[in-house]
């Protein structure tokens, strides 16, 4: 016996097609949205109405903005000779959360993915080169994840750009902030021991 | 420096609102959405803006329904003598999915929380007595939980019906199907001890 309203069940599927959300944490939440009132779903709904007409991708960066340029490369007091490549956007509001980066990023939407058919053209490689030989880059921060598909796209762009008259660079890999050393896996340990530096 | 599009951080803010989503949860999900075609979005958006509409209560049972009598009290195969005493509608259907029980239901909408403020007259409860006292009722199963809310509400249940000529019956408590009992808490073993029944 279907005791699922039709409408709930609506809400359930697509809730449920969201990263990480199953059925059993779909009907909670959608439970949830039920009991309250009904000013909340519509406030949620109307967000998600707008965010695809108001949001577009910086024509310079890539990354996810309601103005063309974004805000990082329309702000003057920013350095654009500093290029931060990140894989998504989400990468880049991490790095700003530091408030240690006052460069330029370029978002790659993605990484390479041969057996998903992702190669460099799937992916802001093109526009990267670009920017690159316009002339005003200095250097290219490559800040790709340290996962395996991570590290291979970074590894392509580093052999792309070796020509460039250009300071390349990689974020350090090492131990995290607070975590004891007894607990990092072998390869960290090994990459903290291989990048150390000089204590005075 | 605000490099989340406002548009993409009023969604963020409307999912940080649902139970069980911080704001880190949030953010990947927005993102996540906004990286699929916005046909998604806008399907989630027109599920949440129907939900509270389409959906009311039903008026024998309460639980959420689209129908008024709901599905189960309108099905004449199921007998609407024994009521079964749940919290909330999602108990409700996860009973229905045991496809064990064909009785009707009562949907409490809460359990008592005097320190909350949330006393008899705030949830179902005169309703409920209401339709034991119409004299179609012969048996009123209480199915809250098993929390310290949920027995305090069914052992004021129990007190409130005491006098009713009904047969009134709790959910078995014991150990879980597939548990190892060694791994069972001891309130839930006494429980089983207790609750023990014949082999044979």
């Amino acid at each position: 016996m279907q005791v699922v309203p039709p409408a709930l069940d609506r809400l359930i599927d697509s809730l449920a097609k969201l990263p990480g959300i199953g059925r059993k944490t779909a009907t909670r939440l959608a439970l949830n949205i039920l009991r309250r009132p009904s000013s909340q779903a519509r406030e949620l709904a109307a967000s998600l109405n707008e965010l695809h007409s108001a949001i577009r991708l910086c024509s310079c960066c890539f990354t996810f903005s309601e103005t063309d340029p974004c805000v990082v490369c329309a702000d003057p007091k920013r350095n654009g000779e500093i290029v931060c490549v990140v894989e998504q956007p989400g990468d880049l509001m991490a790095i700003e959360k530091t408030g240690s980066y006052r460069g330029h990023y370029h978002i790659l939407h993605g990484v390479l993915a041969p057996l998903d058919g992702i190669g460099p053209e799937e992916i802001k490689v093109r526009e990267l080169l670009a920017r690159v030989a316009s002339g005003t880059v200095k250097e290219v921060l490559i800040a790709t994840s340290s996962t395996v598909p991570g590290e291979a796209t970074a590894s392509y762009l580093i052999d792309r750009l070796q020509g460039a008259p250009i300071r390349l660079t990689r974020l350090a890999c090492g131990i995290p902030m607070g975590m004891d050393i007894k607990y990092a896996d072998r390869h960290t340990l090994a990459k903290a021991i291989e990048g150390r530096s000089s204590a005075r």
